[in-house]
């Protein structure tokens, strides 16, 4: 297998729709570690270690040790936005970075000005737009491409990868004009409003064989129409919803209250967050989007309908008030009933003084690192191994997600073992204590 | 391998030293659940399910179902204690479980009164021991040897296993006296007072064959001398101190910062108890027994020696106060100081108002019925996969802990499905996506 | 002043329209506590003391043993309600009380049968009610007239008092109809809709000369019709809403800000509650009256126009939500952002585990037992001395209401010291050290 | 009274003993107030507001407009110090404000050097001081006297107040030296080592009619000794402690729970801080004397001796820990079990993020300030009214303090408007209502 993966030669131009709070600190971010500025914290990528055979081995490389992974060096980045602002401006607006960090990537900041945005205002109706494309669904499309292939010739790109860092869409399903692939681009030719602009970016990364990863909770790439696609062109997609705050503090703590056979009675999360997604969460249709995608993970993890005695009557609500005074500063409040040996109560509360987008960054970031890597390993289509980073995850046709954040770490990890020709690790471990087993 | 398993026949007897608010909350708990009053929730071995094969097989039978142990039906209690009050007084006074409950239960609970126990007053000074032994140390082990062999005869029980419930012993070293089973022979005789009162116990267990667990942090079974003891008689042997409370929040929540490459600089925890736990704990000299059973988890899970850049300033610290307005009813706070993406502090506060002997009744119930599993099984020597429920776990010479309780859950969970002729669980999981793998 | 004041002579009936959550236990307390089986904890005119003179002077009665209240031996219950459970049934229900209390008070709670209420379902649409009078408006305030007569005469009661315990009304304002009192004798004639539940109790109340206080935030009392009838006969009156829970910690919490002139930037409030009362209020039309009420005391506690520098931007949000997990254990978790010395930023999270009826049912005795003290005292109209009691204090019109809970409290004392011919206490208290001061 | 109060003309010197995080906030932060850079916040003389007549005058002048105070612009700064950083180095490694900040400010801070100490290792062992004086106590005193005495001349003063604001010395009670003046002196002659230094600083200051605040909770001029002095040099002096943090919130909302007559049987603070002041307190000598002040706030509030029921059992315990990743930035935990109605328990949790110094720097500004002001006002010996702003506030012999924030509120207000010949306020207020009082 290791042996058919290509090398990461050559520059790699990461295109992000969406140049708000999370893409703005990201490419800050990267440009500051670039000049020795900060360390990319956060970052499985960059400063994750992997242990490789026994425990006794005392084998445990980084992660871009072990696999061949872009060098942060050879990243271009570009994206589009519906605002006009460049990166330098957008980052100071969004206040997630101090302002002394900024003005020393400020040069590389500022080259960076967004392409004009595919963007419908039905889908965000908080957000007042300035700098859109026009024309159909099918010629935004076209747009999109030309944006992409003129992006990569005048950078000189070896390869390209798509991430969704844009709002959060209002809510919507698959209908039939996303069930095949011949009637998506029907759809995109008669402008078929149920035709997401999320999709329209997708759509036109996967036709050229780019792969894609879906930041948002809006379906996008969770369809049958891109599914297809993205097997017929070899590409690799991931979504849904990079996890951060709430929910990746929930599938860390409910995995450990399931693997303990703790019930669970209720769980009450609230949110107060003021950046501009705060603000397109304020509006029901959007926020349902987002409710629903953070609703799923606790249902995976407990399995209601198998242990019924113990998980069978959670009641669980969410709610995300919008709260200026925070900014960027998101904060988390979840009160946790729980009950143990014979039904005796206890209670967790978890405050999460949290920072959206400086754990949104690092994901944005492995998400387009491990994209470009499963193209160069010949994978395509659903990438499972990547839900570890996603609040929602996109799995084949029929098989329930994994929301434990440890069981898509394990798979993530063996997975990137499996690729490089390493043993599997299943914990396991009785060989420590082989003269101690009756033979 | 499965069909070396001996079958659970016949009665299982368990002792437990020390009939406190565990211990009867323990044998109260079985007894109500025997009587269909209530569940036996926080019991892996009884609520818990187990995944068996692919996801898509939709096997998950109980762990029970699944891994032939003793029958809750066929379990008889015994044990000793410094005090007199039968199992239905102590548990009255430790106000953990309600009245009403106790009384449904007490003919049952009465008729369990504690056998004289092997106690020194240095060993917890803040005890006043009315019900103990006399003689020396060998004497004493004697004694116990008899207790054993009269408990098993007079209930007709098939096998028996101990497990340690009673109070943290102040805190000691391993020293010469421990280091050898002869020189440790020699010391019971010579009454050493370097031989604490729980070794003498089980000494008493391994030299008949039984199983023995260890609830509390002091070293008691992980010793050489009775390490080797334990190989000896191919008897199992599993510690230390149960995990409940902040310390199973905290292998919970560490291993998800880990998995996110999150940085950690500073993790304040503090505890509010009080029970007879927390005036034993009182004392600085038993504290630190706890102290360091506590302290050691999150040195193992984030390796500060490998990340130095994330977790090689960790400030941890740990508080216990003995607060009598709360009774059993453990409270603990933690504060603890995270950074992410270019260094960006964040905090997350957790406050966990729990019931320290309802959490740690059920694991109590579990090592024993594992235990027995285990020497059945045929295993012997120390148990590492029984790691899930101990904050301490006692490993091979020279083989560093894993105290990420999901590592810890796979390791239990992937040795049951070896016992049993199951496919280890990898979750790779490749192969859901088959076709849409290039080949 | 005090040799006016009429003695507490006979029996006091106290009809509560509304016999949920708050009534029953109200009741069940009282009576609890008359036989001695529990404490009338919270209740400021049974457990509360007062200091009277120099703080050198060491008196400091009990409430109760300083002001001539009715003795709680002398009560008699009634109410009304819109379903027709007893007191018994209801107090079962809202589960606020043990079972075992509430059985050894079952004899005197059983006897109390609720009155057909006078309802109407547009104001409070979540309510499924089934005793309920008939006929229009006018017709239902006769008919509570004769309610409380028949109740006055069947008990031989020397005195009455209402104290409104019934749900939140949907949001409405003071309009034409309640301008006067000829207008809303009219409207209640005509049936008009716009004249709530509470005010035909109000009316009838008052038009007997009977005390009224209200409980919740609808209006009510607080209409200029129903004020000139209360000064018409004589009859004390005070509202709105019992200030239990979260308002209660704001009323506390905001003037300690506010006396070191520390700024605030943010305050938010979170409530969850499973009770009746977070039913009715899961309806937006309900919430919004609630809302108000919760709202106001924090603009006239900071008095952002007169500080606006410190105050000038705060942003305030409440949110309530219905989880019955939690029952009538409701639980607040409030985050406030507060800035010190050169705008230097801090936080405040408060998170309180209270229970609902439990604070709110000795604040209705106190009113209660206060209201009727009032009348014997020829006290007439708004009671604002009782503000300390009420979340929305009803004030003379044009009078900013004070929501500080300390100059509540002072107002309060320094009224009953009035009243009872003591020396107002001011807290100059330079004369202890006379001969400190330089003549 | 008020014609006789002298204007605040000319420059008022302000001398800090300890020029450590408290002093050099205080310092920077009216420095950079007089330079419009920032706001005084949290300090009652300068952003505060009094209400003056009746609730409908509307008059509400700032204080510092209503009371005659020295100007900020007047103020001339000095102060001792055992280590000999000038105040923007020490500003510096405080790490409180801002660099940013500070460097506005350098060169008025570089200006401000530390004169040397009188120091006694002993009353504080975690310090190494390395700017001392040396001389027996007597010697010392004289060279303070001096110190000060240049000051004066040397800046063309008007007037000087001083305010300790060095770390807390280790524990000790008055004894036969503290009890008169004689006796004092003598001590002072004979080098007596349980005089401590900060009493040496107090007498220099006393003996010179220099008014003394004391930001500590060491006794210093909480002895008879130095009493007597004050009032024989007509010299105003306050103490003991500065009222920060989980203090404040505790004399804000034990009050507020007193007033209700809520019950409460338990109050759990913990603290963690990493600053000086936390190195210093972790020396449990010291930390003795910090947790004899901070105990004694609940007692005076909630008077246990005459509420039993209430109050008589609480079991309240305070833990300082020293946390150096928050640095300046304490935080305190506290978890409160209180009891309402019958009995029922509820429980209060409250997580304070403050600043230590934040909070510190405006109470030893008015202190300053108003202790100038009475001075000139004519007051001499202990300052009741200022007890606002104190832990544990210093009173007449045999007089039980005030610790309820809002009487100290009133007391420091009703002073106020006493010496400025205005009406006390007593809330009374039922004027508004006189037409509704039947006559």
């Amino acid at each position: 297998m290791k042996s058919n993966i290509k090398p990461a030669e050559g520059k790699l131009g990461i295109l992000l729709p969406g140049l708000g709070a999370v893409a703005t600190t990201l490419i800050a971010g990267v440009e500051a570690v670039k000049k020795g500025l900060a360390e990319p914290v956060g970052s499985l990528t960059q400063m994750g270690t992997i242990r490789l055979g026994k425990r006794t081995e005392n084998r445990r490389p980084k992660v871009k040790d072990f696999v061949p992974l872009a060098d942060l060096n050879d990243i271009v980045w570009g994206g589009w936005d519906v605002y006009t602002d460049n990166v330098f401006e957008s980052a100071m607006n969004a206040k997630v970075l101090d302002a002394g960090l900024l003005y020393s990537v400020k040069d590389e900041l500022e080259k960076i000005k967004p392409m004009t945005a595919a963007f419908d205002q039905n889908y965000a109706k908080n957000l007042t737009a300035t700098n859109v494309k026009t024309g159909t669904r099918y010629e935004l499309a076209q747009q999109v491409m030309e944006d992409i292939q003129n992006f990569k010739e005048q950078n000189g790109l070896d390869r390209v990868v798509l991430v969704w860092c844009g709002s959060t869409e209002i809510y919507y399903e698959a209908s039939d004009v996303h069930s095949t692939l011949d009637k998506f681009e029907a759809g995109l030719k008669a402008d078929d409003h149920l035709i997401a602009p999320s999709m329209i970016y997708a759509y036109a990364a996967l036709k050229l064989g780019i792969p894609f990863a879906n930041g948002a909770p809006n379906l996008t790439v969770d369809i049958p129409a891109l599914i297809d696609l993205a097997k017929e062109t070899n590409t690799p997609i991931a979504g849904k919803d990079f996890k951060t705050g709430q929910t990746l503090m929930k599938t860390v703590l409910a995995p450990g209250l399931a693997a303990r056979s703790l019930g669970v009675s209720g769980w009450f999360s609230t949110n107060i967050l003021g950046n501009r997604d705060g603000l397109v969460l304020d509006d029901p249709d959007n926020f349902k989007t987002k409710e629903v995608s953070k609703l799923g993970v606790l249902e995976d993890i407990f399995k209601p309908e198998e242990n019924p005695e113990l998980y069978g009557d959670i009641f669980h609500k969410i709610r995300i008030n919008y709260y200026p005074p925070h900014g960027d500063n998101k904060e988390s409040w979840d009160n946790i009933d729980i009950f143990g040996w014979l039904g005796y109560k206890m209670q967790i509360k978890i405050n999460f003084l949290c920072r959206d987008s400086i754990l949104a960054a690092p994901i944005a970031l492995d998400l387009a690192l491990f994209s470009d890597f499963a193209k160069r390993a010949g994978m395509s289509g659903i990438q499972e191994w990547l839900s570890f980073y996603l609040k929602s995850p996109q799995t084949a046709p029929g098989l329930p997600a994994e929301n434990d954040i440890f069981k898509q770490l394990i798979k993530l990890e063996n997975t990137l073992r499996y690729l490089m020709g390493e043993d599997l690790i299943t914990h396991l471990g009785l060989d420590y204590y082989e003269d101690l087993v009756t033979a």
